[in-house]
């Protein structure tokens, strides 16, 4: 691929000694990360697929996790051995029907619950929808409102006010540091994200869940942004209900099923809207009558996604040995790194972090306002924009993603990510944003 | 493996002059079947898995397809190169952002339906709840109840009562034969299975259709049991919404996603109940306000499952060149067939035929209720009951299955069933069947 008109010279074209001497830093940190070895577990350094022909720099884990090396073998064998040749038989002899309840044990450490309160199955929206009215339906009889984080990923949103309009409630959207005070005698619930997807501002699960719970409310956690990147305590702050997707920090593949986590002790009152058979107390008796099975079964809906659930379980294999304390700490790690890093090389008129630098409200991605108008050549014609940096960035392979209107998002897998990554992922940014008052026509690639 | 106790010996055991004429009869038919060539697209014969070290005659395909023989490479391809090395690039450069409505269009014409009105994503239960709900939404103002097919497969029926429950309307379950009589002006829908899953019979739905379009209603028909067996004609039929599953006669693998049909000129009257920001009109804005897509692209959730739904994708490719009227003839040729073989192989007090002999009312699976009760030796001890006869069945190479309490059900997909098959599969039966007044103990295999 030719270089793009409008941005300056790839990586590596020039190397000044703040440069030299944060590569250094890096290596160094590379070098003691406990960490380091997991990376082999995940297929990273396969063909280069961009301009500067390194393997890219994918920070975009936080979108779409990187393939772990489990996964092909095993999906290969439940496709030709346990759907090719055993067929149906495979439903009870591979141990498929119990595979929603399985695969949840297996993220419950993950997301500090004890076993028997995760399910997984359905999208992250389906799963919403789930909580929700089933947290509704808990709630006090003189309950008329839900409180939907006024930041959070629209799909909450959409689907809590879906939720509230098939339950009679009204939805009022709330700042996630308001809900204390916001809370009243006549919330059933508030629907909460862990971590801000735009921003990455890590909220505060303890303290807005005991607000709650003093005013008689639920709280329900989205965990999107949180589950497999940081620790999320659901028991020990007694989160009620909470939902999380799969194919982010825990890389189970492009669309991967979505979990759902039902507090034990309110498992007995939970009133799935969505009671397909599959959540039956006995599937197989095929009962014009519904009731409901016992446990955590009865968040399930229809018949499992078999391929899809397998390959996140094979994926799930990457955390053997490893904490999600050691990933925190690394995640922190990364991000102040990478912070230091974008000081050193990036124009501060060009990008701003709007993500929190104090760890205690950073989850493990960073991202950065990069608008025209931070620019002191804000006038200038033809100022590349966000989503032009983007795509420049891709182009030589740095793999971040682009928020609209002006956000870049950099996420930090501790699994995979190195330090020298973000080094490099600053460095190549900066090269791309440091010429940019010289830029003409404002023309980008169309890497991503 | 031994032989069961309790049952005589296996297949090949004897082979009366009416087998040999049955057998020389399947032959010929096999020789004349212009689809007999698909099978190949299938695996099928590979391994041996049972006792008589044959490949399995496969009749549970109206349970879960067999595997098409282009679902492991493409599978593979996804996760290594579209998933491994290209990751969040694919979603717009491997186009999974657009497979929903992709799939759905490849599915579209074997249901009978133009472009544009069919979408992929979620289970068989997640889109009934769509079209209930959404139907619901369409009906006029006074509209009280939602009839219900009372023979319905189970999840039918919860979900509509869900649906009720959420939209303030009552169920009242309606035999098929009935609804033309019991619509009145206060339904809003029925929803009704095309085939019904226990004894294979074929509701009239061009019938049913218009009988609840004379009363102002709306038709809801589940296709989990007809789509890719028989021609369905939605859009010729005038059907408002319609959903199926696609590891059945699809082949799509366990679990894979369902469908939704909405009707192009109501699609903008649909309002689904998951407005997940799949659903929205640009979803990338991330708006905090919820707007519908245009078109059919509104029934989607939330993000897609792409493993599956790209192995349902290639699966579809074994539909090159095959027409749904084809697959009907040799439906019925092979069902009479099978019923024949039956007649001359079962003894009459041990098992009959719950299944239509009406081509008009019949699917493509056959019934049979196998029970003690039916036997002139009833009262004897140890008769062995439906569950254990199918667990034989399984063990001696006859793949159907069992539904309680006393119905053995063989399915028969025309695309890689033969005539040797059902006359195999109903040679077996009898065999198993043949001595059960002998039987001791009435103890069965393991084998399903």
């Amino acid at each position: 691929m030719s270089e793009t008109p409008g941005f300056p010279a790839g990586a590596g074209s020039h190397e000044p000694s703040g440069a030299r001497r944060l590569a250094a830093r890096a290596a160094a940190l590379d070098a003691a990360d406990p960490l380091a070895a997991v990376r082999d577990r995940f297929v990273l350094d396969a063909a280069p697929d961009h301009a500067s022909g390194d393997a890219a720099v994918y920070l975009d884990g936080n979108s779409l996790g990187a393939l772990p090396r489990t996964v092909a073998g095993r999906v290969a064998d439940v496709i030709a051995r346990e759907w090719g040749e055993l067929r149906i038989r495979s439903w009870t002899e591979s141990s498929w029907w119990t595979a929603p309840e399985r695969v949840g044990d297996k993220i419950a450490p993950l997301i500090g619950a004890a076993p028997g309160q995760v399910v997984v199955g359905d999208s992250t929206s389906v799963n919403l929808f789930k909580a929700v009215v089933g947290g509704v339906r808990m709630a006090g009889k003189g309950c008329t409102e839900i409180l939907v984080d006024a930041t959070t990923f629209p799909t909450d949103g959409y689907i809590a006010r879906s939720a509230a309009r098939m339950t009679g409630l009204a939805v009022r959207p709330v700042e996630p540091a308001r809900i204390a005070d916001e809370v009243t005698e006549r919330t059933a619930l508030a629907l909460v994200n862990h971590v801000d997807y735009r921003t990455g501002r890590l909220n505060d699960l303890p303290g807005i869940t005991h607000a709650l719970h003093s005013a008689g409310a639920l709280a329900v956690w989205d965990l999107c942004h949180s589950a497999g990147a940081l620790p999320v305590g659901l028991d020990a702050h007694h989160v009620d209900l909470a939902v999380g997707c799969t194919y982010k920090y825990l890389n189970g593949g492009p669309g991967a099923p979505a979990f759902l986590y039902v507090r034990e002790s309110l498992q007995e009152r939970f009133e799935s809207p969505l009671p397909g058979w599959n959540s039956h107390a006995d599937p197989f008796a095929m009962d014009p009558a519904y009731a409901p099975a016992e446990g955590i079964a009865r968040g399930r809906v229809g018949t499992p996604d078999i391929l899809s659930l397998l390959a996140l379980e094979a994926a799930l294999e990457v955390w053997d040995g490893v904490s999600v304390d050691a990933v925190r700490t690394k995640s922190l790690a990364l991000t102040d790194f990478f912070l230091e890093c974008v000081g050193a090389y990036v124009p501060p008129d060009r990008a701003r972090s709007v993500t929190p630098y104090d760890h205690r409200r950073r989850g493990s991605q960073v991202s950065l306002e990069c608008s025209p108008k931070l620019s002191a050549s804000a006038e200038q014609q033809g100022t590349p924009t966000a989503g032009e940096v983007m795509d420049e960035l891709i182009r030589r392979g740095v793999v971040g993603d682009f928020r609209r209107p002006d956000v870049l998002r950099f996420g930090f897998t501790p699994l995979y990510t190195s330090f020298a990554d973000a080094e490099r992922a600053a460095r190549v940014l900066g090269e791309v944003l440091g010429a940019l008052p010289e830029v003409g026509t404002g023309a980008a690639g169309t890497g991503g």
